[in-house]
């Protein structure tokens, strides 16, 4: 029995390393394209300012650790060019073929060029694998650009803004939406702009780039380019094959990771999962989501039955000295997905003001009828990350903000005031129900 | 119509102003036996430490800022000698007499003085008021004490200790009981002992204390001491009126906050909550659950109708550079409470290494039979707040482990590793089940 996973990243190795704990007796092989697997992508735009020192740094496991410890084989610069699914087996690129009972496709995602010319230009550049960051951080140390237009204010954007800032260039973020980090909120969008400005990043919204000139972009000057225009899933392969994608145009599962081929599962970043608050299939691609749905997708492909109910949408950024993090829907997309959101922003200090307390803002939406929690923000120097977590575990219960108001928070001076900002926004919300 | 509370702390004022925001035209009168309302007793220790330089900044409104901007009266030097509910009314010490229409009795606690005798001397001192943290701070100045004991280690126990030792002196605390924090919890009880050893505290478990010398406490030398063993509630005045007490000794109320007596309601310090995980009435008084309480009780003796579910027992307390945070029960708790529990603990990193993660120690404790998360600990320099408070929420929710592992945290490397320490903890303990 041969279990076979496509992709030696997050959600590939996830679920190899599940199906191996799962069942010692099954064979597992994983071909990576690349020549690395179980990196960090997240952490390359730590490796772009510096922080990082050396790329390998972000190299979790190797395939030897695989094989040692787990008796895993992987196989680095192995392509699939094709799914037979009727003959149970992949073709490579080099026209090997392998056999397998169970498929794991966890292809992931490739930034989205979004229809503009000239991005195969030395000086444009993407940062999702480890040769995307080496190639970028050496034309920093190299040719020693000024000046830097960033496309696409997502998370991956926003933080390539800040690490190129941190190393000294002007950067512009060119941000074909109305807002940032891919989430319909004029408030996020607000906080995000003064904070890129205060450390003196230019964002222009309803910038729609169609060109990359050599010297700019739209009317941008620059020498250096990072398209973080968002990413589109690897799901070609698998369609190729007779696996389904969504509306999304990512790869359909059930709650199992199945696809609707019979023991072909689907996991990461080139897969569907179902939004929590909206009861629909959603596209959000992030390495925690991967590794959760690649965990259930080896533990059912090695003949387990668990299940991933799903995702809140929850993210965190740092943005110069603040975390920018949200989860569920803002107001807007809540009102387009048929609720009838009522909003509350407040902001107060995340902890007393002699433990050096900074401002924090929470915004909590709810939907009018039944006080039910659908969403929130938190921005800020403090905490962010914590907050948010709650706001999170709240969606997940489908709290309602009576529920969620006397939420026995941890309470004393050196982490938050007496009355947490959650409970402040909470109060503030209910008052407008 | 003429609202009396009796008290001008956290309850009391929490009280006094959500029945003003309910009822423009009601009469509110606060009576407090103290100089001072509106006070943070928990920035007490800060003030000890020096971080707080003035007592003063530890006060969040006067009588002044009540009388002009709520409309509501505080008297300040004001004790209630007898609440006479027949004829609703209130006697003052001084002989006065005040009627009341509805009534909040606010009156707190008291540090417990255990039947330890030698209390009374001028090196003993309690930290509860403003003048005691006046006192202590005052002696710790003028007299240049080089060995303190610390009875009792509790909340307040420790964070005495440790800002003691931070101001150079030697520290010994004695606990009467086997474990610290009031938590039936051998792991954390470890923790905080090492964390205090590595500071150069000694804690002294076990240590049943009868007497305090002039120079020493049980063998412990000392020139100053400060007794933290535990709070005692106020609830004696309103027992001689015939307000029921609990098997907690604290005021028994409602989920509205009433007594059994009708219109007399109890908030704070002096009245019990319910345990959300037992379901049972507990006494854990803190000034987070004492305000919650306040605002209910104010809201409802205006006649508004609102109800406040309970606690599940959050506390953080920081023991150096150390957030120590537990909720809901401990294993030990949990057995007691009828539960089969199994639990695991965990370490693991509360961030990437590369943005300086250090370790963080997460115990959780769910119940074998359905899998019901029933409480936890989050131990550690980063994050323990955030993360004991993802606890708190999903203790709130009844979730049980599967739904806890599969929680969207928020991620990214300078505030989370991709398995947050929550889902590692998670994920061992299913294993357990």
């Amino acid at each position: 029995m041969r279990l076979l996973v496509i992709g030696g990243v997050a959600a590939g190795l996830s679920a190899a390393a599940r199906a191996r704990r799962k069942d010692p007796s099954l064979e597992i092989v994983v071909l990576e394209k690349g020549a690395v697997v179980s990196y960090s992508a997240c952490g390359l735009p730590y490796f772009i300012e510096g922080r990082v020192r050396q790329v390998d740094e972000l190299v979790v496991y190797t395939p030897e650790y695989f094989r040692r410890e787990r008796n895993i084989t992987v196989r680095t610069g192995s392509r699939v060019a094709a799914i037979a699914h009727a003959r149970r087996e992949v073709a490579l690129e080099c026209g090997e073929r392998v056999h397998y009972d169970r498929l794991v496709i966890a292809t992931g995602a490739r930034p989205c060029a979004d229809g503009i010319v000239g991005v195969e230009q030395p000086h444009v550049f993407t940062l999702q694998t480890l040769e995307d960051g080496e190639r970028l951080r050496r034309c920093l140390e190299e040719k020693r650009p000024r000046r830097a237009v960033v496309i696409g204010a997502g998370y991956i954007g926003l933080e390539a803004a800040d690490a190129l800032r941190r190393r000294g260039l002007a950067v512009t973020v060119l941000e074909r939406g109305p807002w940032v980090l891919g989430r319909d909120d004029a408030g996020l969008t607000k906080t995000v702009t003064r904070l890129l400005e205060l450390h003196g990043v230019e964002l222009r919204l309803n910038a729609r780039v169609s060109a990359i000139e050599p010297d700019r972009v739209a009317e941008a000057r620059c020498d250096v380019v990072v398209l973080a225009a968002g990413l589109r899933p690897n799901a070609e392969l698998a369609a190729e094959a007779g696996v389904q994608a969504g509306r999304t145009g990512a790869i359909q599962v059930d709650d199992r990771m199945e696809t609707n081929l019979r023991g072909v599962f689907a996991a990461g970043d080139c897969a569907e999962t179902c939004h929590l608050v909206t009861g629909r299939p959603a596209y959000i691609p992030l390495g925690t989501t991967a590794n959760k749905m690649g965990r259930v997708a080896g533990a059912n492909a090695a003949g387990a039955r668990e299940r991933f109910a799903g995702v809140v949408g929850t993210s965190i950024v740092r943005v110069f000295d603040a975390g920018i993090a949200s989860t569920g829907l803002s107001a807007a997309e809540a009102r387009r997905e048929g609720f009838d959101p009522v909003s509350a922003r407040i902001e107060s200090a995340a902890r007393a003001g002699y433990f050096g307390g900074r401002p924090t803002s929470v915004e909590l939406v709810a939907d009018r009828g039944t006080g039910r929690l659908l969403g929130g923000t938190v921005a800020g120097e403090q905490g962010a990350d914590g907050r948010i977590n709650v706001i999170a575990a709240a969606l997940h219960a489908r709290m309602n903000l009576e529920q969620f108001e006397q939420l026995d928070l941890a309470y004393s001076p050196p982490f938050a005031p007496v009355w947490d900002p959650l409970l402040i926004a909470a109060q503030q919300l209910i008052r407008l129900l």
